[in-house]
């Protein structure tokens, strides 16, 4: 058994058709927080068909993507904090765009607040589906790198209350069979963190969805703007290059409520190269050809993960701090 | 305990002296097989004397820098093999390396062939060492993520015979006390792996030390030596960020017995970006103040890896394949 093999990558047979996944990665203005979900399902739809007319398999939308980003914000209303989650998905209005999706056959990946209602009560979670060309839901996703603090700052212009809303996410790193190949998702913050992106190519991903909605300016660092994009991208090529997979990152652009947000949405390949990359800061669609083919070769090569890592030196890695 | 004192950063005090290390990084051009210890020592100390006239603290070279990179050829004859390994460190030409270095009080990091005298018998390691300003040895380190292959090949213009000619390194990744910080040392290869800043990170680490000699052409692939410069940064830059660490990367250079080397000697901030670099193919020094407190930030920050990594979730990173 060859190394590719186990990571689970079928040989490549001479008559083998390059498995080519035309993706659209559809950054998102501000949302404000007076949208409503009938609102904001509208831009998405239009971005789902102006992808369906350029024949894309798959849109990938940002993170939380149903609503304005509430964890900047501190919410002492219950039942307002509890309007920005879903109790299902889909529900409401986010049942029209499953539908438009499988009019027009379309896969797409969606981040949201989710509310799961469990035996030992409700549990929230900053998660996202990978939704297939029939409407039906492939696979889910919870965040576990959250960022930012559980305290009120007031001194700060906004907050990022991920970690007082939020629970960290409790399914791991998955990876999904879709269009002949492995698909992963993840979200935000995760980008910084080279373990999210090995631990998905160590089960073989060929396509992460990645959205985010990060602030140009955070209260808590000194960082300029260009740095804070500079490492953006850092990050998410990085990532692609050294697990030779395609990452779709994908932005909230635009000032939300006052806050101006980093956009950057881009299409990085397995080599690391940006492919396509957005120009605005509002609703945009970006479309490049993923052939998850041309992850093979790093694969099979330097990344050859099973050959050249050295997991006997890597305890450290999984000790608790 | 703080996140920062759990790795071992010791709090800040009001009277606080920056950590600044003047660093050089010393870049080689290429080493003709013929090059003995002797001439290659003479420009190692060349590098050394400029280094001390600009007032360095410490002097890094690339990996494998007393002879030329023989990994890239098939050696049939034992004795000429045998030649390449330090059996000693120091030992003949080098002892003087290090005689100069203690009488101009300053520190160096070296990378050699380490050939090992054991009761199991003689061992190969791609090591090196951080020696301090009075010419002892501050610590070791032996190459972990050995590239290339163990079977020769004809067909290649040249070879990458190290997992022939070297074991796999036996002292994981260390980090020691140096200049009120502590420094740590990678090789070649290793700077591809995100586990190998991780795992200095996790202890840590605030300027690591790493030589390359990296062929611009690998027969092996099909990247362009544009992408495989590219590549060579990105994965410094993501690891000193992702880490917040600085990373020092000193390159071979020129064209080394036919083979066109990468170049691209740096030393890299916490930020990630790139503050010196060189502008030659040859021997050649770049010089930088690394404070060590740049680092603090970050690793108080956004990279406070006792509170924001999740090693719950991390298992599968120290399987084996």
């Amino acid at each position: 058994m060859s190394a590719l093999e186990y990571l689970g990558n079928p040989p490549i047979a001479s008559d083998h058709q390059p498995r080519i996944v035309r993706v659209a990665a559809a950054q998102l203005g501000p949302i404000a927080k007076q949208e409503n979900r009938e609102q904001v399902v509208k831009r998405l739809t239009a971005l789902l068909q102006q992808a369906a007319a350029e024949r894309c398999d798959l849109v990938v939308y940002p993170e939380m993507a149903l609503t304005t980003f509430f964890p900047h914000w501190e919410v002492s209303d219950p039942a307002e904090l509890e309007s920005y989650y879903e109790k299902a998905m889909p529900e409401g209005p986010v049942v029209r765009l499953f539908e438009e999706a499988a009019r027009l056959k379309i896969s797409f990946s969606l981040g949201y607040a989710e509310l799961a209602t469990t035996p030992q009560g409700p549990r929230h979670f900053n998660s996202s589906v990978l939704v297939g060309k029939d409407g039906g839901i492939i696979g889910k996703y919870r965040k576990v790198h959250l960022p930012g603090h559980v305290d009120i700052r007031p001194q700060d212009p906004f907050q990022n209350l991920e970690k007082l809303y939020f629970e960290v996410g409790d399914l791991g790193f998955p990876v999904f069979e879709a269009f002949g190949g492995k698909l992963g998702m993840c979200i935000c913050n995760d980008r910084r963190w080279p373990e999210t992106y090995r631990l998905m190519a160590l089960k073989g991903v060929e396509l992460i969805t990645l959205g985010y909605n990060t602030p140009l300016f955070n209260p808590d660092q000194t960082q300029s703007p260009e740095q804070r994009r500079f490492h953006n991208h850092l990050c998410m090529q990085a990532g692609a290059y050294q697990n030779s997979t395609w990452v779709v990152g994908v932005a909230k652009a635009g000032i939300e409520e006052g806050v101006e947000m980093m956009a950057g949405t881009c299409i990085i390949a397995p080599t690391g190269e940006i492919v396509v990359q957005t120009r605005t800061l509002g609703d945009e669609l970006v479309v490049a050809d993923c052939n998850l083919d041309a992850c093979t070769p790093g694969k099979r090569g330097e990344f050859d993960l099973a050959l050249n890592r050295r997991p006997e030196h890597y305890g450290l890695l999984v000790e608790a701090a």
